[in-house]
This record gives structure tokens, sequence and C-alpha cells, in this order.
């Protein structure tokens, strides 16, 4: 029995939604009977192909429970213990993970202020520097985040300039994917042209605020460059006993489209809305709209308002300035009827 | 689609199995619209509510991916830095977890030799000493397992007196629950009895051994024993974002029956195993069977014939000993099927 | 028998000089006989009164090995283990320490850049923000260094505006005092008046930079404010059997007058390097020189040339900023020797 | 000025003692002049020829500040991150570290009762099992002391059982040398017949305990072994500055025949100890006395009348066992005085 209202969304995250329904389906599908749990299962092994399939023939998935266990265990198992991470001063390694990167991982965090969440090769060198030197904690990885935590992308290009500067330098590249599928949608190519084919050599494969219930995975790309990833998900407390159902949902997601539709369906409502405000008066975007995610600043008061009806976060409150994402299930009514909540505040202001 | 056979079962563990179908109803009902992420929803609100029905007003659940989350955060929460564990040698925290209680909790054990994987306060003594002592990891926890790795019960009693040993020595007390539906279904008592009202401080609640997807919960009976909590689930990585999932599935399993009905059936398999068993020639039960996991040390070559059957695990290789584990899906013909080619091979070695 | 040139001495750094004579005297003093190991030792109960003396009658001093063992010890007994340091990005803590923040102590750094190494309100509100969100590591602690990394001083006006602005957010106030005495000499004042009296919640005190052999302490100043000290010192492995010595000379060095004569005598050379070269063309300061260390840009090839003569390090090898550092056994025959080649290679560069 | 009575000794342990006097003087001769900080001096280079004098011509010597530090150090550098440690549940790294193994290191140990301190091959093999299960922490290592803390020497042949037991597992050995001379001097070997020549890869030497003021080492033996130990060794905390003076103090044990003379003399005093009290009524030696340490169970009472004169520590105060330690500067006029006062206190309980 249902106890909330399933007709109301908003646009506050991505994992605010619930599960898509094939992705429901299949969970139910691989139920009953007994299955090896931890991974020794039919499903488990299924998912191998499904990711083979889009990362290439060396590509070896393990799935996770969650995003931050994704990325903080892969990071974990390309690093030595006096490794450490450059990373965007935006990342979501840095500034939402209350600290796992440090406390569960060892690993020191290097950050970088970038305009719009997104490193370069400069700004990577503004960290990676001091190889040899016992004091300073070894800047051995980069991560990025594809599509980034401002709603922009990495171009494939831009990704293989990352990967061949790092790699001269002998440090790994990390990908953060929790909205992998935002990237490759909006993108128009597949997961390969900006991570295996660009360099990419492990990454955080998400699922969950594409559509699962609850499933990501670390993809290593480069055979060899994790180490001991097997204990690291136990230990690291990320080793689902059920692992079937864990499995089967990214198989779901990934074996057929239900990643590029759910996707391509968010990034569509973002531009929705983004060509519904654009010039309005008051609005102000303060990030490209590549993905599913906008960034604006508003006047005084506005947030407020429209919150009355659709709930969204404060980015930065001292600018006023929100963040609105869009899901799978975001439907074109609510932004049409989001958009007129905003318009109307604006006006009310002016 | 089934990528397996749904008809297989086997005597390897109680994840093996899969969903209870009244937790996957559960898990659809969820479904649809927006929920607040991280815990904000109403199914983990109302979760709180089952489990003050089971526990008592004061208790407050904090749902988790799993049962070495659900241990080693619990444990962390209640300790200083600079606490230790005092637990059985057998203890799923020792032997089962990867090293997570130190890597992650950065925990020490004080491990005690039992004979049935039950602490006792003599046994506790053994280890909890050196109070103030600045080179002697503090001995201020102990944890206990109800039911225990080897199949065995504490009752009311002995739990009470644990806990008032240990509460007299300013020890706190920890009860992995994995399996505390199985105890309380063959105490024939509700789970306060021998928690809450026996001064249990925090326990960690199965849920996917009795028939959940992947759900457990850290539920703090003491108020104010825990610190921290919100921010420890956050880095040990163990907070959901779509956790009205994972709160459905323990409000299935616990607001009405379905925990005591899974757990009650589990246990009888068991019972009908070991008394179908019990006599045979060559089968010694190691431990008594109080639950729903039996050891039995068979002749050379039984274990092995068997599985070509059904999987189960060796216990000790050494000493031919084995776990079966029966689950909520175990079938009564399973028992029956799997006895006889018990029986045959003894006698097939005699 | 030594092995080195005693008379050759560079700018490289203050630990690259020796122990002062009354200090070795001291160790000297403290031999013979037995006594308790671990600090139950008279030395120790002494330095307990001398920190006393200068910071106050509720200060409590911790002999530790190192600095890096204070700083990180000391900021992990004021945190819980959710906490998280703001801290200047020049930080030792950050640069120098090979990440033992994050790795030992569970810390998450905040780095804020600064001109000058120096924090202030404005600079702690850059990263003191997200209190009780749990996806944010909480930023429970402030960490200055005075002196600071780049030679620069707080006042103990501004140190008293960082504390009443940290202690309204709830933070702790650390001081990393690896050269706590060359900021005393340089303002005139004693300790507490831009420690204790300031608000300073702890500290690390220098002692090895100081001329002493091997010798820090933490001193706590707010009672209460550090947790399991005793314990942590134990488990981050900076406690010392033979303590005795180890307070010997912070006793010898803080008890009379040796830390204020070397410190202003280290300060002074500093001071008359700079007299001697303000003003020469090609050289360029970058920072103030208010205690003991210069930081100046020369032109190219001027550094690798005096380095043939004395050595020193660079500090950004890219803009050929250099540090040198004075000691207490600076000679002043050593500055002007070293002021005249610095001004001989800038001459032949131009 | 010496605050304490340098008359007075007990047999509390060999770190009550002070330092002898010609590493006193070596640390005087180190002195003076500027010498490159972290180990970059002439003598922490000599140390390396000394080291390879005694252990062979690939060892490689890393001073230390503290044998917790030495021990977790060196177990950390030779293990991965899922790597865990077994020893004798009496070990130091067990029972005296404060869990700084757990906590800094993160790693589990498992733990072996023994019968007097020393492991076995057998003994060994009751917790080297689960390889390659991710379940289990992988015991990839054996850490033995040698002379155990229970005074009792391992014999060459016996070390290298258990080493080529180990190695035969996969598993590194590393020696806990806190009191490597007095086993040296006892055995009456070089320090390679039981170490190098044995197949021991990696120890902790040993200096404080053995006359040095404070200084430890890990001692590599087979290269390769150990990975990362300069960066380890940093972010351990572990990393003197001035660690000219740390190496002329290890120079000074083990350069000439400081060690032995110092070890051989606390073995000589703990065997007229021995002798002395060998057949007194009531007092039951619980141990073989074959280093500088005795352990004693006497009549109720005995010790608390004795400690008025001479400190000691209780081993377990349940059974009236105490532990008597031998330095470099007990006195056979203490040994005999001592001898007295026991025997006397013994005669009045009977």
């Amino acid at each position: 029995m249902s106890l909330h209202d399933i007709a109301r969304r908003g646009f506050a995250s991505d994992n605010y939604s619930g599960v898509h329904p094939e992705i429901l389906d299949a969970i139910a599908a691989a139920n009953g009977g007994h299955q090896s749990a931890y991974g020794n299962d039919v499903y488990t092994a299924r998912l191998q192909e499904v990711v083979k399939g889009h990362f290439g023939p060396d590509a070896e998935a393990w799935p996770m429970f969650n995003g931050t266990g994704a990325n903080v265990t892969a990071l974990q198992s390309v690093l030595p213990r006096w490794g450490a991470v450059v990373c965007a001063k935006t990342a979501h390694i840095n500034v939402d993970e209350g600290g796992a990167p440090e406390r569960v991982g060892g690993l020191k965090l290097y950050t970088v202020e970038t305009p719009d969440g997104k490193l370069t090769p400069e700004l990577i060198d503004r960290e990676a520097w001091g190889f040899g030197d016992e004091h300073r904690a070894q800047p051995l990885a980069v991560s990025i985040t594809q599509s980034t935590e401002l709603g922009t992308l990495y171009t494939p290009a831009e990704i293989k300039a990352i990967c061949e500067h790092a790699h001269s330098l002998g440090m790994v590249v990390h990908v953060d994917g929790a909205r992998l599928s935002n990237a490759a949608a909006a993108l128009g190519v597949g997961f390969a042209a900006f991570t295996t084919d660009a360099g990419v050599d492990i990454l955080s494969l998400g699922g969950t605020k594409n559509g699962a219930l609850g499933a990501e995975a670390i993809v290593v790309l480069r055979p060899g460059v994790a180490q001991g990833l097997a204990y690291a998900r136990k230990y690291t407390m990320q080793l689902a006993s059920k692992m079937r159902f864990v499995s089967a949902q990214l198989i779901a997601l990934y074996e057929g489209d239900v990643w590029l539709r759910n996707a391509s369906h968010a990034n569509a409502m973002a531009a929705r809305l983004r060509s519904a405000l654009e010039g309005v008066p008051g609005v102000e975007f303060s990030q490209p709209t590549q993905s599913n995610g906008l960034f604006v600043r508003l006047p005084a008061g506005v947030a407020d308002a429209v919150r009355e009806h659709y709930f969204f976060y404060d980015w930065d409150a001292a600018t006023c300035e929100v963040r609105w994402m869009c899901t799978f299930d975001t439907d074109a009514d609510d932004i049409d009827a989001f958009a007129g909540l905003v318009k109307d505040a604006c006006a009310a202001t002016s």
C-alpha cells in the first residue's frame, strides 16, 4: 500500500524519483529459487556481457550499493596507500560524501577551483606535482565527473586530453559516472567514446539516478589498473549478499535502451525548462544546460515562492542560486507548470 | 525474464534465497512520484513507528544496506576512537567482514573462544580489563550475535546477565541481529524481551536473510548511546538515496507477521532436518539446532556426494564439519529429499 | 666522532640545524637511574609547570615526537569522527604531512587560498557552512599556523577575531605552533597574548625547529576541549617511552629564555638578510619578512648559482621563488656572505 | 640539573633506564653545523653500512621514533590493504599498542594462544586459511617477537621453520625485535643467523630498550618486500626531522659492541636473579628465563611488599604473576638486594 502521493514530483534531485517499471519487472523476474550470494550468480555474470558490450571486451563490472561506495572503492583500488586524487572543488567526492574518501579510503583530495565543474590538463597541473617527495601525498589519480555536478559535459576530446596528460604523469583517470547516461545521451555517442576510447582507466557507473532502485557499479576499463577489488568491496561494506537483484537492475537499464530513453527524456525536460525561461527577466542561468540539471540565479524570494509547489534545493543561498534537476519521470506538464510559476514569481518581484 | 531455474534451492545460506512476495509487493507500492531522498520520506518515518512497536518507544531505526555496514557503523557509533569490542571468535564481525571493523571502523576486536558461539560474563572478563591503561585499546563494547553464527540461542536471561555485567564495567552491548527473527521465533517471545528489556543498547536488525531484497537497520535502543549516526551512515557509505525502498522492505517484514512466518518456517525446516537425521550412523551434530542452521560432522566423502544435488558450505573442512542453512522458502520436500540423500551417502560409506 | 663538517650551515630549514648546547646539557642531566616510562616521570611533571607559566594555569602539555604527530593528534582529539578542518591551502597539515591528517586522523581538510598564508573570518566562511548536513564533512575546527609557513604573522587581535568567529560557529581553533617562539619573539609579547588570551583552544608547541633535538608538545588550553588524548597519543604512535628526555628538552627551552634567545636570533638574522638584499635589482620579496623565513623571487639561474655554496629550497620553481630559513645558529657572517653571493649572482644576470 | 635520584633503579621495564653514556656521546658528536633533515644526512647513510654489516648487503634501515611505529609501519608496508597478521595473543602489537595496528595501519590481527609467547607452524595454521576468500581478511603476514614478551627465545631453527612455512603459504614474516639484542646475546650468534639467514623478510630493530634515548628502525631484509616505506614513514608520523640524532644513536649501539655489552649484561642480571630465587619456597617461575625478563608467581602480598623498595609491574594480578625486567644498568647489588627482599617477604608469608 502506497503511503505517499504518487502523482507528486519536483525538481530536487534525480534520486527523488522512483524505479522505472521495466527495472521493477526485472527485479521480480530475478526472484525465486536460490542463487549464489555475493555475486556468484547468473545475473552478475550476464551483467559482465552487457558491460563489455558498452565499454569493450576488457571491461569488468563490480556491482556496488551506491555512488559514494563506487567512487571511494574505485579510487582506493587504483591508488597505493600514499596516493591522492586531483579533482574539481565541486566534485561529489569532495562536497557530498561526508569525508568518506578521507575517512574510509584514506585518500587525500587535492581540489581545484573551476568555472564549470570541469578539469583541464592545466587545472590538473595546479596539484599534479611533487612526485617522489615523501612529504607530499602523491597525486596519482585524477577524478572527473561526467556529466558534472554543474550539469556540464566534457567532450570526448576533452576527456582524451585529460587522460593523455594524466597518463604522461603516471596518474590514473577515474570518472564519476553517476549520470554517465545523461552525458552519453546528450553527446549522442556511446559510452566507450568518452571513456574506454578516451583512455579512462576506471569509472563509477550510475544506475540509481537513471531509474534503478539502487544499483551502481565500478567498471574497470584498463585490465590490471585496480588491485584487490574483490576484497575492497567487502571491507568497504559494499558487497551485496543478494547481488542478483543489483545486477538485474543494471541489466534492465543497460542491456536494452532503458538507460538512453530515461536519460534522453531527463535531458529533454531540462532543455524544455531552459527554453521556457531563457530570457525571462530575473532568471539568470549560471551554467550551460547540457544534461539534466539547471543552475539559475533568481530574484530574492522567488525560490521560496515556487518551492511552495515544487521542491528543489538552493545551490548557493548567498547568491540566490538554485539547482533544478529533471529525471526520467519528469513530465512535460510539470515543466510547463513549473516554468509558469517561476515566471509569475519573477514578475511579482519586479 | 528469469535467467535461472527458480525451482532450484539449496542449504548454503539464507541469502541464497530471494525476496518474499509480500516484500516485493511493498517495493512496488512504494514506487511512483517523488519522495525525499536519504531518509526524509514517509516510508522511513513509518518504519520508526513499526520499530517502536517492537522495541519500545525510545527505539530509533537507521536503515542500512547490509549487515556488515550495520554492525560496523553501529559499533563505531557507540565507541570512542580508542574503543575496542569483545566478541566471540566465531562472530561475523571477526570472521566474515573482511576486516571492515578494523579498516573502516578503526575498531580493535578482542576475540574469545567459546564452545557454542555464545559469550558469558565470565568469557567477557577474559578481555574486559585494562580500563584506563593507555597502552590497551579500551574494551568498551560487547558484541553478541542472536541467533549465533552456530545456530545457537541466548535466552533472555543470558542476555540480561551479559548486559548487567557489561554495564557494570562501563561497556555498551551490541547485538548482531542478522537473524534476530529466527531467535524470536524460536524463543517464542517478542524482540524486546531479549533486547530492550534485557538491557541491550544497540542492535543490527536483519532483513535480508529473512526475506528482504536487501535491507538492514541499526536500531538504537538506549537514547544517546550512539553518537553521530547520521554522519557515520553517510561516511561509511551506507546511506541509501532512494531509502523509501529500503524502509518499505523493513515495514513489509516487521509491520505484520512476515518476519515471524518466515523465521518460524526456516526454524521448523531445520528442526525437520535434524529429526530426520538424528541418530543416523555417521551423522554427528556438533551444535544444538536452536534456530535455522545445522552444524554436522559427516563421514569423509558424504558432503561432496550430497553437494552434487544441493549446494552447501563446509564449516571446517579438516573435521568434515558442514553447515546447512534453512530459509523462508525451504520446502519440506527439499528437506525430505536432502535427508534421504545424506542417509544414503552415509550408508554407502559404512 | 663527528662524521660531518660542523662549520657548514645553510638556509634550507630550521631543522637542518642541530641541538642548542643548553638543551643537550639538559638531556644529559636527565640521564641516570630509573624513571617511569611513558610520561610518569618528574621531568614531564615539571614541564606542566613550565607550560602553565606561559599559557596559564589551565594549560596541559602532552609531549610528542614531531610536529605532524602533534598536529594530527591534536586535531583528532578536538573533533568527532565526522569533523573536518578549515585551513589555509599553504598549511603544513595540507602540503607537508604526506596525507597524515586524512590517513591517520581520518580528517577532511577544507583548504582556502590566501595571499599570505593567513586565514581571516571571511576566508574561514568560504568553507564554514553546511552544519548539520550529513552529506558534508562537518567543518568543526579551524587550524592556523603562527608564524605561518610563509613567514608572516598573525597579530593577537587577528587571532582573537578568528577565535571569536570560529567559536560563534561552534568551531574549535587549533594553532600549529612549530614556530610559535619566532612569533612571540617578533611580536614582543608572551605566548598567552596570542593563544590562551585570544581564545585558542589547543596548539602544537614546537621545540625541534627552535633548537631541540626532537621535541614537540600538544598544549591543551581550554580544559575539556580534547577527548582521549592519552589514548590517542598511544595509538597515533607518538608516545615516547623514555619521555623524560623529551620533556627535559622542552623544559630547557621554555623554563628560561632559550626559546626567546633562539627565536630572536633567527628572526634578527632574517631581518639582516632582508636589509642586505632589499632593493637589490632582481631580488623581489614575495612576502613580508616577519619572522625567520624569507620568500624571494630571483632571476633565473641565480638560485642555482648561490646553491653551490649554501643549500636552500625552491618554493615555486615555476616562478623562481625560493625560501630562505634562518635558525638559532645562523651566523651574521653567513648572512653577509650569502647576501654577497646573491648580489653577485643577480648582477651577473643583468 | 637533574630532578630525580639517579641512584634509584627498579625492575619495571628496560625503558625505565636512561641512555648509555656512549650513546649520549654520539648524540653530542653529531651536533653542530647543518645536516639535511629527514634522513639525507651522513649519519643515516653510515647507519646503512652498519646495518648491512649485521644483516647482510641487501638490508636497508629506516630509522623510526618508537617500536609501535616501527611495527605498524613495517607491517603495513608488506601487506596490501586487505591483509591481516597472524601473531601470538601476547604480542606487543596485540596487547600494548593501543590498537595502532588496527586504527593507523588498518590491519586485522589474528591472535593465537601460545604457552610461551612463541608461534610455531602448527599454531600459525590455526589462522592461516581462507586465502582468496573475500570475506576473510587475508592472513598474509606472520609477526613474531624475538626475544618474546615472555622472555623466551626462538632458536634460529625455529624461526627458519616458521619462515619456510609462511613463505610456502605466500605469507611474509616480520620480527618485532624490540629486544633483538637480548636474543642475539643469549643465543650467542649474530643477528643474521636468526633473521636474514632464517628467511625473515622485515624486522623492527630496537634501540631504546637497549640503551638508546629513543631510536628504532625498520630493517628491510628482503629487497622489494616493502612498498612505499618512504611515504608510509611520513604519513604514519614517524619521520624525524633531525634524523641524524636518531641514526647516531643506532650507530653508537650497533657499530661496535655496545648492543652486545648492554644486552649480555641485562641477560646476566636476569640469570643472576633467577639463580638467587630458584627453589625458594613460594617463588614459582612461570616461564624459562632466556633473556632479560622473568615471570614469577608469588604468594599473595609478596609483590606489594617488595614494591615498596623496587618498582615492577603485575603481569596477571589474578594469579599473582609479576614481571621483572633487567636492563643494561641493572646492578648486581640491585639483584642481590632485590632477591633478599623477595626471599624475606616469601618467608614472612609462609
